[in-house]
């Protein structure tokens, strides 16, 4: 006996030495240390593996000796006898990485085949046809996969026999054909490799272990290792197992079995099973497999002792299972259990039903379910199965799928709409004066734009499918159509377009409704059980708060107030205060927005009564609510060829020279937030007006309120300082005024890497910080999102450069570092400061633990992503 | 005697006790104290002023006590009495906080004086006009000071008897007319304070210290303590010194010098006296003063008394006073000295010659110039005596003032300027098609753009004053003319602009012309021993290399190699680079570009041998070197309206596309810097190679060159990993092909909040890091500079929302702790790294300290801004 052991019988091992044993290994230890009947086999542990490539990539003694003692083990287990003429020991040798991980290699079965114990495969399966193609595949599978063979070089004599006898497929060939077949495969083993086919059943199996470990650093599985962040140090193990048969006649067969319904994740067993077969004859689709179910009437003592096997393994396990099994002579053998893979809708049913048969814990149940797999239970998707003509790729920017005629034009979208009929708007981008066009329309698609452009915001805000920045498409909008690679799609031409992955679509494709199901409601109610983090919404209107409310937030962590501005019939006089040339006018104009702000105040705050509701007040730079620049250009050069109108000349040279002296170099970085707030207080002042005085409203109602008034892009405390002054004034009168007291918050968006670091001075005037974490991104990498989502960034993530988007996925190293800071030096000013983020990161499942794990009391997000949030703040607080 | 002794003889004190004494106080002791003839005095301590405070602002009995026993010493002293009719004690009664303070009580000299003490006054003067009007002014100022009768009461007294006597000025009174004058004053003392003038001269001097103490806490005193961050629990102290009168005949007089001239430095006697007069008659300026040196022939053993008092003053405060004298029957008495104000050039030679001379210090010296002060020593500046009408201000953006002829045009600005007329250049913004008209006119004025557009880059680079972003300007280019606030400057107008101060003043200005001085080389030689930062220079090429050397630049921190793309003859390849469709096109373009490269490179390593070279690779955004997209627009509808040209149409719109795929929302955080490397390595490589190629050649030469490749806007470690392989594959090609070995240094520019807060991953690949502090402010703020600077930020900075403009002064709290954060993540990974600044703060005196402090290696900026960088490094030094 050697010091160290590397090889492991099946019945030493258990489920725990994994790392040790593999996956496959560990597994096939576990069921046979729980007494279930797994074909006698070993373990060549992932020690072996690293010590193999120590000593130089050579098998030595030692090892050799381990796995032959361990062999005689089994001999003495299954009365065969390795290599014996009449009654031979066959195994199979799989790969069994702790991961399962593509580029290792394949199965090699019936090793063990020789010239001679051919002849005992023949008299045990009673099939000489079989036997010598079972030889036959397992020369080409040796030669191939162990000693290197090329592929072709096997086809091509297989394919010369088939054309000397006439015949078309494998199993025309007879069993003295495909004894030639052996004989020439044997030559060609001579050939290539300079020696004979080994039919020293131990040479072959040593030679098949070596070539197991070699695969462990061939170029593709190091690829793959080194993309997903596995360590090289692991290894694999090598099982090397009894081949049990499942073509030894009727009382045969094999199959492959779910413990649950994997699509439908209902409670019952769901696979299928071949009578008189082995695996391979599954796999061959040329005999058509029975439902598992049908088992129980042709074999019901081994369906009934499989049934129980099932549920012993699925309790064991505490999940459902994917098992695959071989019946040999009225015997059930089971080959492999793993933890079986399952749609969304499955998942979410098999965790909670698990959860209420007390199987598994809650906790447990919220680990079962990917977050991001919920998704497509949320929108209507494109079916994956579908043949699809994708024209384009533009960014995702507002989730689901939408088919409909092509239109460029919002009145057209609107006339079309009303009659009843699917469009798809297409524009170059989207401005306020298109929301008319938008609102009818199946899905938007712009040529322009990024993530935040005008188009995503409110696609996003209406749950409409979008994609933006396509810039692949050429939109002539005079001669309504658009060119894309060099096809040209006319007005009414049907397209889809999939905002979930950027797709755009030629025609129609079949699409998959959402799926809400009372489990899935379930589990979102015990990941809030589970959750310390609580959720809330991004809403902008009372119909998307209430829409919030449905999807389970408990409150709203960000309404911006700007969309409330750009409405069709707010917008003239939002331009009229922008272009007010005095105070008083500005004042006069902000007067006539009050009670459009006050009313939607109104809305929201009753639609989330009882929960707290986080205002932003004006946010865009102003220059947002007034006509492009470039139109104004054209506009004026050609009134000013044309002559004539000069009084609409002098407007339009008035409103250039407005907006040219508002236009921005960096309008990002320009006059917005509370800038805005400080140059023209009585913007805020307002607003604050309209807040205070809708809960006035509201408390005479009955309503119980918890507004919060959030102060925008704040970088310095007395820019926060100011602000709240201002708003604790606004407050006072209006409680003056009409003699009723209320509770209300101020606090303030933290979005710039100022904020964070100087964050101990900002807390001091802060009821609450909230991370917004789209422009912190912005500003802590300096990428414009606009500009670089549809340029360099998409560079920088194909090109490894960025390991993820950091708009999509929070940047931990960087804009996490300043979170942290933040989080450290405010709670150290005021340790019950409330932190929340409300950045577009707050429905993404990675930011939403990063949160978690900064301590932040909430995240918040569009509603649609509700359902992912609620279980990823869950799924965090089980992880930690 | 009471306990605490609230009141000080001026020969119990000293120059240590200023805080208790006052700083008027604390000099007037000192200088007793060292036996220099002092009028002997008192001094009422500022604990004394926060007692009366504490008390409710009542003098208190024991205080009382305190001053009439101080007042018997003086008495004895001077063998005078307070209130003897024969031979009283006048004396003056002055405040004296321990910083000077405007808004404090003025001087009340002659206290003491009353109906009876005024005529042993007449006997001690023998000038019964001068006591009467010594006591009627003693009336007026103790009324309007101590007790707050308005001064025109005063004022219209005295004017009805001028015209009842048909006299003009107040000299022409009699001794009858001010005896009569006195009697109206008691009248109208009476009237307005309802009681009578106090004859008891203890009342007037209690009266006078409470009216002291009083001042400290008047309103104007306590603005300019806020706003100056003086603390109010200072307090005032009151200086009670006997009268000595300069007008007691021919051997008597009084006067004021200073111990070297303020004006030139120069180390002579410099000031002026009368004989027989008081200081009042100096400053009445009836009669003119002689020269200092005139008191040599007039009183010659006074003169060399108080030429020895001058050289024992300075020698015993170790820098140059400002003294005031009296001289009482050839008795020379002192009554102030402090240090004496001066002018830059006298700053500087003054400390250098004290240091030669071995007075003070190296350290010393180097604290005694202010560095903004020396600035005005390096540009032509306007003369500040004169009278200038300035008709606007923009930023600015260039220092250095400048005179012309006002122009619109580059071409005519060249035509004129060959002609030998100074021009200025006028333009809305300038371009690189602009650079030809620069280079003749002698400042440039614009009316948009910050302190970072084209105008001013290009004209700091070449030292021309700039005014920039003159919002108030209106240009008509068509009609050449500008308006401003009503008024219109054609084509020729003769203005003036102050680059130091953003101004634009109408006609010519008298100017003065920069002095750089022997002594100026010395004080910066004596900084450069002094500092432990490295000063170096930003310059972009040859002859900005050579004129940072001569200015003692020890290297140069930041070479952009853009200014180098933008020059005339070679923008057209760069376009044309840019324009390409394939990366061979892109490359052939480049191809073309490297010798010019080569040629600059060459040129500045070459300038600056010896000394370490940071060259920055290609940081803007490409559609910097692209046309206007308006202009484009503007020519296109015009070309449409017209018809006719469709070749060139086709053109314009080719343009117009290709500049709008590069158009981005906010270039400040698109596709620059390191981005364009990463996606467009050849333009890098390229760079690289010239750099490398122009080593080479200068290393044939026999050259000592120091290259540091510098790459811009890195924000994660994967850029700069990437960018230094390609660096370094280079070099090694270039070592391959020429045979010859270099150094060089590859580091990268850290200006992204994300680049400090991971700067321990970046210090990986970085031999050093350089601040980029412009970029770093923008993005650590959220601020664009070119739209904050003209919009919020004044607005900012005037309503002490910030206290300085970031962009100017180093934001400590924010920006600071980014760096500092940086340095020591970098420091941490590599202890060595080498780590300086090259954004503008590094020639602002604050910055350049918090770099010190930071523990920086060294700080670069502008050519112009060297010495007074070399002077604050050194200041920052000795300050720790």
């Amino acid at each position: 006996m050697t010091q160290k052991k590397y090889v492991k019988l099946f019945k030493e091992g258990s489920a725990a030495m994994k790392d040790l044993l593999g996956g496959k290994g560990a597994n096939l230890a576990e069921m046979t240390k729980i007494g279930l009947p797994v074909p006698p086999g070993f373990t060549v542990t992932t020690e072996a593996c690293n010590t193999y490539f120590e000593r130089g990539r050579v098998l030595w003694d030692d090892l050799k000796n381990e796995i032959i003692e361990n062999l005689k083990h089994i001999e003495d287990q299954t009365n065969k006898k390795f290599g014996d003429r009449k009654n031979p020991l066959l195994v199979s040798v799989r790969s069994g990485a702790v991961v399962s991980m593509p580029g290792m290699m394949d199965t090699i079965l019936n090793l063990g085949l020789n010239d001679n114990t051919v002849q005992g495969m023949i008299e045990a399966t009673n099939n000489e046809r079989f036997a010598w193609d079972c030889y036959r595949r397992f020369i080409q599978m040796f030669g191939n996969v162990v000693m290197g063979i090329e592929h072709f070089k096997f086809e091509m004599i297989l394919d010369n026999l088939k054309q000397k006898n006439g015949v078309e497929y494998d199993t025309q060939l007879s069993s003295e054909n495909l004894k030639k077949v052996v004989d020439d495969y044997k030559k060609l083993f001579a050939r290539e490799i300079g020696s004979e086919f080994p039919q020293d059943p131990l040479e072959q199996l040593f030679l098949a272990v070596k070539a197991v470990f070699d695969s462990w650093n061939n170029k593709r599985a190091q690829v793959y290792r080194r993309l997903n962040n596995i360590p090289d140090h692991l290894g694999t193990a090598v099982n090397v197992q009894t081949m049990v048969f499942g073509n030894m006649g009727e009382d045969s067969g094999t199959g492959v079995a779910f413990t649950r319904n994997p699509s439908t994740g209902e409670n019952t067993l769901y696979g299928e099973f071949l009578v008189n077969a082995q695996g391979e004859d599954v796999v061959a689709g040329i005999r058509t497999p029975l439902p598992i179910k049908q088992l129980e009437t042709i074999m019901p003592d081994v369906f009934n002792q499989f049934k129980s096997v099932c549920e012993l393994l699925e309790k064991h396990y505490r999940d459902m299972q994917d098992i695959e099994f071989t019946i040999e002579r009225g015997k059930l053998y089971l080959l492999q259990t793993r933890t079986g893979k399952r749609t969304a809708a499955a998942a979410v049913k098999i965790a909670v039903d698990m959860v209420e048969s007390g199987l598994i814990t809650k906790q447990e149940a919220i680990m079962r379910v990917i977050p991001e797999q919920i998704e497509q239970l949320l929108h209507r998707r494109i079916d994956p199965e579908a043949q699809i003509d994708v024209i384009a790729k533009g960014l995702p920017a507002s989730p689901g799928a939408a088919c409909g005629k092509v239109v460029f034009d919002a009145d057209e979208a609107e006339k079309l709409g009303k009659n009843g009929e699917k469009v798809i708007l297409v524009r170059t981008e989207t401005t306020p004066d298109d929301i008319h066009g938008i609102v009818p329309a199946q899905g938007i698609l712009t040529s322009r734009g990024g993530m935040t452009s005008h188009a995503a915001v409110v696609a996003r805000g209406m749950g409409k499918p979008c994609v933006c920045g396509c810039e692949a498409l050429k939109i002539d909008i005079s001669n309504e159509e658009f060119y894309v690679d060099g096809r040209t799609f006319r007005k009414g031409d049907i397209i889809s377009i999939d905002g979930s992955t950027g797709n755009v679509i030629s025609g129609e494709v079949p699409m998959i409704d959402p799926e809400m199901s009372n489990e899935f409601k379930k589990l979102l109610e015990i990941a809030d059980e589970v959750s310390s983090l609580t959720v809330r919404a991004n809403a902008d209107t009372p119909e998307d708060a209430a829409k919030a409310r449905e999807f389970g937030a408990k409150g709203i962590g960000l309404c911006r107030t700007e969309h409330m501005f750009m409405a069709q019939e707010r917008l003239p006089i939002v331009q009229e205060m922008i272009l007010a040339q005095t105070e008083e006018e500005r004042k006069r104009a902000l007067d006539k927005l009050l009670p459009f702000q006050q009313q939607d105040f109104e809305g929201i705050l009753k639609a989330m009564e009882g929960y707290p509701v986080t205002i932003r007040l004006l946010d865009p730079p102003l220059h947002e609510f007034l006509p492009n620049i470039e139109e104004l250009v054209v506009e004026i050069t050609k009134l000013k060829i044309k002559g004539g109108d000069t009084d609409k000349l002098k407007e339009k040279e008035e409103m250039l020279r407005k907006v040219r002296g508002l236009t921005e170099f960096n309008p990002m970085l320009g006059h917005r937030g509370c800038r805005l707030g400080i140059v023209y207080p009585e913007i805020y002042e307002m607003q604050a007006r309209a807040i205070f005085q809708a809960v006035v409203r509201l408390i005479k109602e009955g309503c119980n309120v918890l507004p919060e008034v959030m102060i925008p892009l704040v970088g310095h405390k007395e820019e926060l300082r100011k602000m709240r002054e201002l708003v604790v004034k606004v407050a006072d009168q209006v409680m003056k005024e009409t003699g009723i007291e209320f509770d209300y918050k101020v606090g303030t968006m933290i979005e710039i890497p100022r904020a964070c670091v100087t964050a101990d001075e900002i807390a001091e005037y802060a009821d609450f910080f909230s991370f917004g974490t789209n422009d912190l991104t912005q500003t802590t990498f300096g990428f414009s999102r606009d500009d670089a989502e549809g340029k360099f960034l998409q560079y920088y993530i194909s090109h490894k450069i960025l390991p993820d988007n950091p708009f999509a996925v929070l940047d931990r190293k960087g804009v996490g570092f300043l979170i942290k800071t933040a989080v450290e030096l405010g709670r150290g000013q005021k340790p019950k400061l409330k932190v929340g983020i409300c950045g577009e990161h707050g429905g993404e499942p990675s930011s939403i633990e990063f949160c978690h794990q900064a301590g932040l009391d909430y995240v918040s997000c569009s509603p649609f992503r509700l359902p992912v949030a609620r279980l990823s703040a869950a799924q965090s607080a089980v992880k930690e």
